[in-house]
């Protein structure tokens, strides 16, 4: 796609979100009236009116960036969403369902005719065309393929080849590429014929005759070193390069640790075959910690806020069907001393406590393992798992006398029975020393079976400190109370 | 700093971290040995070996990429990385302690002298020296801005007059300025002269006589077009840039958005005082999802994982005492319907399920606004707040029949009673609706105050689910089944 360059955003988005609302309502609302009158003698002045709110709104729209309408299309309804999409003109089309999130261009796509989304699509490079191809008609995409060619074909299919998240799935192909013996005059020269560089390019790349990268040409060294020093020279000899089965996340992180803005992808002979730009990287990075949250959460995707209700009951019941075990299970715990509950009421009421606290602790606990992992400072292999484990206990110890030991004097005052108190001291102690334990344990199990740590782990262990929290408090109550 | 070009990582971060930590336990060994025999003969031969170990451990360190030893020293307990801190090369410092996490940087500072400190601040630019002032001693910081130049000096002052939270606190100085009168070979020279290009050079501004920005010059089209053209023919006239007082946050946002490398911050009259760069804005789009993560959570700030338990205990302490609040608040919940449970003790062991089910829900949809607050498709004013609540009171409705029938159904097959059967299942259906308000009102209202959406969210939902839906459900019994 042509870059375009963003304008200087003079309001706020916010602001520019309120004013095509504002108008897109001023239109709804003529809109309806003339609808009202149908049938009847049709008022010419209205029609006016319409047509020129229909204006502003559309001049409002081509003035906006493509990015900033599909942040717009993001926050709007699906009604007002699919009125908006019908104003972009065609020929942003392709640009905008590039930008928008998966589950709102799949509301737009659905509201396109086959002939609009292949003109879209015709628009688009080989690496933007392989990430839509699982989501457009598989009409569509035979029919593009066609239109495509050779090199471009070759180059969807490999795009297609990897898994989502590999390298190869993020790379482009938008390379530009010279050779290690000539001077950097003849690469200024040549870039000049080129007319146009690609957005991102910080580096050249440099490649011998069969296509094997010997290094990398910063713009910036072209640029400060005398024209006629040879590429070979100034070039750097070792750049950070990446394979395209290599996990992109990693990926990410090396660009983030290493400030790349690009860096290039070689297969394992090592061929130049595409590279990789900070701009993909981003987005990676934000995807990532928005599945971690919202995995822990126990959702499964990303849900467009304004998805319809069987959809977001979809999203989230596996993880609902999940907890309605755990809590069914945390039931049974509780039935199995249901004599001695009728013997003293009180355990019910204080049950909770132990078993509400557990969960927010190991919580904590869980986040903290998730994030560490996340940024690969934890692994199941080197060995700090039994350190943090010590570490975690110590916390929950010390928690639990404390807060224990506040709760075990409430429970004293209220109750009058310092036995009591002191069970549920010890209780909290017990429960907080599990939670620790299960804390460090879920998120590791879970990784070390190749699974997302984050993954329900919120859920599971909610599950641990309920059944846990309510047979530690009323094992420890049968025995020493009654 | 200058630039270290990124070295080719041929083994896996982990790897290298692997390699380290045998080798500083090798090294361990052999110190263990010396100091056991100390007094005794010292042995020539372990000498050398012990020497030998920890050359080769040096070299390791001198290959690694400052932002690699900054992984491998956060990856490390205490004891282990301040070993590694010492062994890293004197003019590294400086470069490392920028790459750490906070909570890192803190326990390397309190290892070093003044003087160390202060040879490592040398070497650093304005806007690096003001990220770290607040944490280095006041005496240094003193000192430090002694040897500083007039100008080096009122850029330090300027970076630190802003909030954290800032564009001005996170701009640098480093821009390369050029006129627009002038062609753009002139330019090509001009860059020569300077030897070297600040990092993440990917447009050069264009201020006139008074320092206003007049546009910038993408390198790009300083490339591809002729050398006789004048700047002012193809420059950008309105580029996307920012304010110092502008929320930094926002700017991260509009980096991600227009895909920028760089951009021009200027003050209120136009006049170019800085700029900022994608690096400093992809650390800040992480930072801000990990702080959600550990918001959720009710953890204060990032907690380096193998701080100390007290460390730990005073970051977690604050949100389990208000979960212990809550918590106590649910138990005198139960406490009003005693009597309801010694006449029917199967109410204790139903009535978590309907709460723990409502916790796991309004979790969910807490997390779905959170997110689409974070990305401003959701914002206390535009009317969005009464659609989305109708939306989750759907889910919640749907869910609390679905799973409420299911769990009413076991309830009847456990305890024989089919009125129990049915207050269970209203139970939890009205206790999914409170948990699907809730949801949606808890962050709009923390948001409308001004606070961070995600603080403490989860406890606070738990605790409107917890003592909501013992309330339900005991008060459903007792009216209906006593």
């Amino acid at each position: 796609m042509t870059e375009v360059e963003a304008k200087k955003p003079q309001e706020s988005l916010q602001d520019r979100l309120a004013q095509v609302v504002e108008l897109l309502q001023r239109h709804r609302l003529v809109e309806d009236l003339t609808h009202r009158q149908e049938g009847q003698h049709q008022d010419r002045v209205e029609g006016l009116v319409h047509r020129q709110n229909l204006a502003e709104l559309q001049r409002k729209l081509d003035d906006l960036h493509s990015a900033d309408v599909a942040y717009i299309l993001e926050a709007l309804p699906l009604e007002d969403r699919l009125a908006i999409w019908q104003l972009v003109k065609a020929d942003r089309d392709g640009d905008i369902l590039l930008e928008v999130s998966d589950a709102v261009r799949e509301t737009l796509l659905a509201d396109m005719e086959d002939h609009e989304i292949l003109a879209a699509a015709k628009e688009m490079d080989a690496d933007e065309l392989a990430d839509l191809a699982s989501e457009l008609p598989r009409d569509v995409v035979h029919e593009l393929m066609e239109t495509l060619d050779a090199q471009q074909r070759e180059r969807v299919r490999s795009a297609l080849s990897y898994e989502e998240d590999r390298v190869g799935a993020l790379m482009d192909f938008e390379m530009v590429t010279i050779r290690e013996d000539v001077s950097l005059e003849v690469v200024l020269r040549y870039l000049r014929r080129l007319k146009e560089l690609p957005g991102h390019t910080d580096k050249l790349f440099v490649v011998d005759y069969d296509g094997v990268l010997k290094g990398v040409l910063s713009i910036k060294r072209l640029l400060v070193n005398d024209p006629e020093t040879q590429v070979a020279e100034v070039m750097a000899n070792h750049p950070v390069s990446f394979h395209p089965d290599e996990d992109a996340y990693d990926a990410a992180q090396a660009f983030e640790r290493y400030d790349l803005i690009s860096a290039p992808v070689v297969d394992k002979n090592g061929k130049l075959i595409g590279r990789l730009t900070i701009d993909e990287m981003v987005d990676l990075i934000r995807e990532e910690s928005e599945s971690e949250v919202l995995n822990m959460a126990g959702l499964r995707e990303e849900e467009d806020i304004f998805a319809s209700v069987w959809k977001s009951v979809r999203n989230r019941w596996a993880w609902l069907a999940v907890n309605l075990v755990t809590a069914f299970m945390a039931s049974r715990v509780i039935g199995l001393f249901e004599g001695s509950i009728e013997k003293l009421v009180a355990l019910a009421a204080l049950m909770p406590i132990v078993a509400g606290i557990g969960g927010n602790s190991g919580n904590q606990t869980i986040t903290m393992i998730v994030r560490a992992m996340a940024l690969d400072q934890v692994s199941t292999g080197n060995g700090n798992t039994s350190r943090l484990i010590r570490k975690e206990l110590g916390v929950g110890l010390i928690n639990g006398l404390v807060w224990g030991g506040v709760i075990g004097v409430v429970a004293y005052a209220l109750y009058d029975s310092w036995s009591l108190g002191v069970v549920m001291t010890a209780a909290m102690t017990l429960n907080l020393l599990l939670a620790a334990l299960m804390g460090v344990l879920i998120p590791m199990t879970l990784m070390r079976f190749g699974r997302d740590p984050a993954m329900g782990a919120s859920v599971m262990i909610t599950a641990v400190t309920d059944s846990g929290g309510f047979f530690i408090f009323l094992g420890l109550a049968s025995v020493f109370l009654l």
